[in-house]
């Protein structure tokens, strides 16, 4: 079947899901078809990206302060077709292309209603224990939730739409914008988007560090204005030194740690110029030793990073130009039936796989 | 002489500069070699562009508050060739290239120090009355306000930086960002210039207006996503809505109005979203009647644009990533001696002219 | 019946509104006792301010761009103690003392979701038209848009939170802190409840203005630093350059426009210091003429106010506190039998009438 | 003498100073009568604040980076009366009372063109390694960073406006402003004088934190609206908790950490509200141990203070209002020649010293 086309489910259409029994017990189970309560819409799931958080939880049966309480689908990247609409939604038909943003906010509370829904204290992030994640054939979301994509972004690039939502949101939280220096410590599937997003918006110039030499080669080819081969042997404020240097000794205005390892986030901090902004975007321990006097005295400002919020607009806008080339970075993709094949390849480095996607 | 190459002066060297005497009245006529003075270089002029305030000047005998009160050289987009030093000089040396800051802060009043050296009440604005401008092939100016410039940026760039700051001075003003909507009025050779650096930056989607289908069909070819054609007698509330229907209903998020005509501003506010910003570039008449509870009410800031600060590192910088094209700006050229041509031409809309620059 | 006192209505309880049936005619009538629906509480209300709007309503049969269509009820500054609860309510109990925020957003635009719910474009705002306002005996009101007032807050200050919440709302806009100076041109009701909160929270110097000497008097008694008597025969610039010279020659960095009058608008942006901020508070003429290179060349921002938003907890600890005393702006309290007397008090300012009240 | 009056020295005038020799060699010692250069003023300095980081030069020969590398004088909380001009001053006169900011900035780089003359890399700080401090009889400055003090500001108050303005800095950074909640760690002199800031300016309720119950005493005469008693025993979480139900639950808006101790920095991340700031004014460890995923999940903002900056004028504006009243924070008053018994004293908590001042 085409990734166009789409099957509005009947009696025989089987539903499948991607389940997290347990920490290390991952499989693809039949589940029932959900039916859209009101104000939702039934939508059948082109593509999925597989994210860093969903190793996690498969691996370490959490992911930050969420333990693996019960057994619950995986995914949160996904983008598909609607197939049935609940009861009084207006805003979409069947038929339309969708990206689903995977949290429901309450659109009550403070954090809501002072615009930063990503911090409602309530919301419903699908995949983030203890709620199912979008990792099936179908699946139900609420209307408002969903973002119609046009027809020049596919359901692999709507389904990029979620980490191109986090570099988003991680650009705009730094303030970085065009014509300004960037340091970006980690050559991941996430510092590679936030590179691409900030050579494609006038961000110059870009530094990105990475151990591996085939990462920062391949940021190198997709624009990255100088890169760093990071040392774990070497201290700290000589990486730090030697990235500043790079961009004529004051450092980059702007940094975001992407790695979430405790000695990058610290060359991070001291490559920062007087008076920058240096954004934690990975995520790491609870605790970590941060050189303190180093970032209070020169006034750099430490950030950190929650997922994203009002960026699917200017995110389709963005894929859409087609300024914004990324697709390169889906690596490998796997029919739902080979979910676990598709994870082992996303969580063995030695396959270089960057992003891998499971598509219907 | 290629342009690349400069010439020491000696003493049979002579200096040429475009002197306006009194209101229409301009003329080449030789000047002397400047001198530099303690912490000044030298520098030999290779490009300067015909702004529309040295339009003004000649044919209005002012610009804005400032009468022409004595004869004075014009121009302030200039870049050149560094010819001497003058004393204390460490941070430039003879041959290297430089683009012209053409204003000199005190840097010690409050505005000053408060980061805003453009609102210098004491600014010393080349070209400005009574301030000779850059117009000569041969001037001085503090080595602190020149910027070197690329091999890969040219002299024509190099003078194109000046209106590129304006440019980027404008956006930043607005506060518009990539994946945020823009409304420019006006596609002369600033509104094209705001017009290329959107498009180099992802601000997405951007309309443009003018009453002229050529320039609308210049800006349509230099990427701009809508282009809106003005008809004067429309008024200006029907044309505020066309231009909103264009993105969606709702306006544009930022608007940067670059005619300076009354009407052009009252559909540029009307145009811009709810707790939008429209900032004005242009430069018009003193007083204006502005739909005052259209912004008031809809919370749309008003801002005005007054040169540039802190912009040339970040307009070399773009210039320099080749990422942003707008040679093609520059329709003309010619020698200081032809310079009377030269304003002609910049001042005949029949002639297509965008920007006329003089170049030795 | 003492003011701290409610009586829960039966079917013997009579409820009576002010009800303007169109221009010029202002009736007390008997209304129907309201039942709240999900929700929703009943208040009994026990303290209305009547506002400049109200007076407007009932003169002009239009406030700015909203003309009475039919009858309805006036009022929008309210305080009252909950006498029933409608279905689901759960965070409000009868014999709460409440302030009453008069508008009710969607919680689901665009605007809402941006933390911006008072540009919601479908908001019920209580006595704008068509709505009725909150000027009866008894009213309904959605419990999450009523705030619980602590007992050290009278009903008349509970009242007074909404237009202490505009005054808020407009230093908070035009961006004044502690330390800054600022203009308030205007010495009416919401100059003056600014002038309260300028001198309450350090801002200083402040400069108020007024052509009614008493009420600069009034103004001199609340801490203003420096009063201004406009002299309406005086040139815009003329009056600036002398309100420019009571703080040093440079103006107020911050300038808060309360009369909504063109000349006061023209003279406050004059007498803002370059790079400083006009906001206007004060509602006029639609079209104004505006000094634009004024502002522009200079930098001066100009802002418009539209009524408020997440104002009320801040405006209730500021009243809490006891450091804010407003209470002496109600110079009248009448019966709400008694309303005409009070509208036509309010409207007539041989009284010497800054703030009339409604009291039961 | 009367702390009006000065003396213009004559060849017979002896000038004293406070020499710190080394850690731990402290003596007051006569010094050259220093005469002021070009731009530069003397001055008869009439009172000096011992700041803590004196005591720290004093008794560990180093502050945070900043070894003592030669004799020097301390001291740099300093106002006093001009007694001299050098050549080109025109902007006092001999006779004018000025508070001293203590540190010059080249006025030149790249910091100090964007306003942020704080983080001029060659700043030259009196007192800070290896530069004299203005613990003496007479001392020279440049005209330009003196401050005109009025009358009704005292020398002792003059001399107040260096913590001051590290009080207004760290409050401008923070963000808060009034009806605004913030958390002060720490009840020292500078977590006092915040406290005083912040109620002279109507942030609302404000929670402030010691281990001492008599300086929480102290702090609530002042207005404080809550104290906590710190326990180093309890877990920082703990006591984040508790500290966070004093305002409501949900932890304060705005958070200055005025200790530089680990715990209590840890203390103040986690006690602010989501989306917060958390601003690091206390000088401690250079490396601490942080909690990050605290901090980024939450948006909680971390920021750090160095020195002040554009303060001086705002803090004079504060004092000469009399709403800010902090002249009982100086427990402590010596003649210079006694400076070691001030330093004693300082030194030692169970002197119940907050601010010792050296008055002449």
């Amino acid at each position: 079947m085409s990734a166009q086309q789409y099957q509005i489910p009947d009696e025989n259409t089987k539903n499948y899901g991607v389940l997290l029994n347990k920490k290390d017990d991952l499989q693809v189970v039949e589940i029932p078809m959900p039916t859209p309560a009101a104000g939702e819409v039934q939508v059948q799931v082109k593509a999925t990206g597989i994210c860093g958080s969903d190793i996690h939880l498969w691996k370490y049966g959490e992911i930050g302060i969420f333990p693996v309480t019960q057994p619950q689908l995986l995914g949160h990247e996904s983008a598909g077709i609607v197939t049935a609409l609940g009861e009084g939604v207006t805003t979409l038909r069947v038929g339309d292309r969708v990206a689903i943003e995977a949290g429901i906010p309450c659109s009550k509370c403070a954090q809501c209603m002072a615009g930063r829904y990503h911090l409602c204290p309530v919301v419903v992030f699908k995949s983030t224990p203890p709620y199912d994640g979008l990792l099936a054939k179908y699946c139900t979301h609420p209307a408002r939730w969903l973002h119609k994509i046009p027809d020049n972004v596919s359901f692999e690039q709507g389904a990029l739409l979620e980490p191109l939502s986090v570099a988003i949101s991680a650009i705009e939280r730094s303030g970085a914008t065009f014509g300004r220096s960037l340091l970006i410590t980690g050559a991941g599937p996430i510092g590679l988007i936030v590179l691409a997003v900030a050579k494609a918006t006038g961000i110059s110039p870009v530094v990105i560090t990475d151990v591996q030499p085939s990462r920062l080669q391949y940021a190198k080819e997709m624009g990255a204005d100088y890169i760093y081969q990071v040392d774990p042997k070497k201290p700290d404020y000589e990486a730090a030194k030697e990235i500043r240097d790079l961009v004529g000794g004051e450092g980059t205005e702007y940094t975001l740690e992407c790695t979430g390892i405790e000695s990058s986030f610290r060359t991070a901090i001291m490559a920062t110029r007087d008076a920058g902004v240096c954004c934690l975007v990975g995520v790491g321990k609870n605790d970590q030793s941060l050189p303190v006097n180093n970032f209070a005295m020169r006034e750099v400002d430490i950030k950190g990073l929650f997922r994203y919020h009002h960026t699917y607009p200017r995110a389709i806008a963005l894929m859409a130009s087609g300024k914004l080339n990324i697709d390169h970075l889906i690596t490998h993709k796997y029919d739902i039936m080979d979910a676990l094949k598709a994870f082992n390849t996303a969580a063995d480095y030695s396959t270089g796989a960057i992003k891998v996607q499971i598509t219907n």
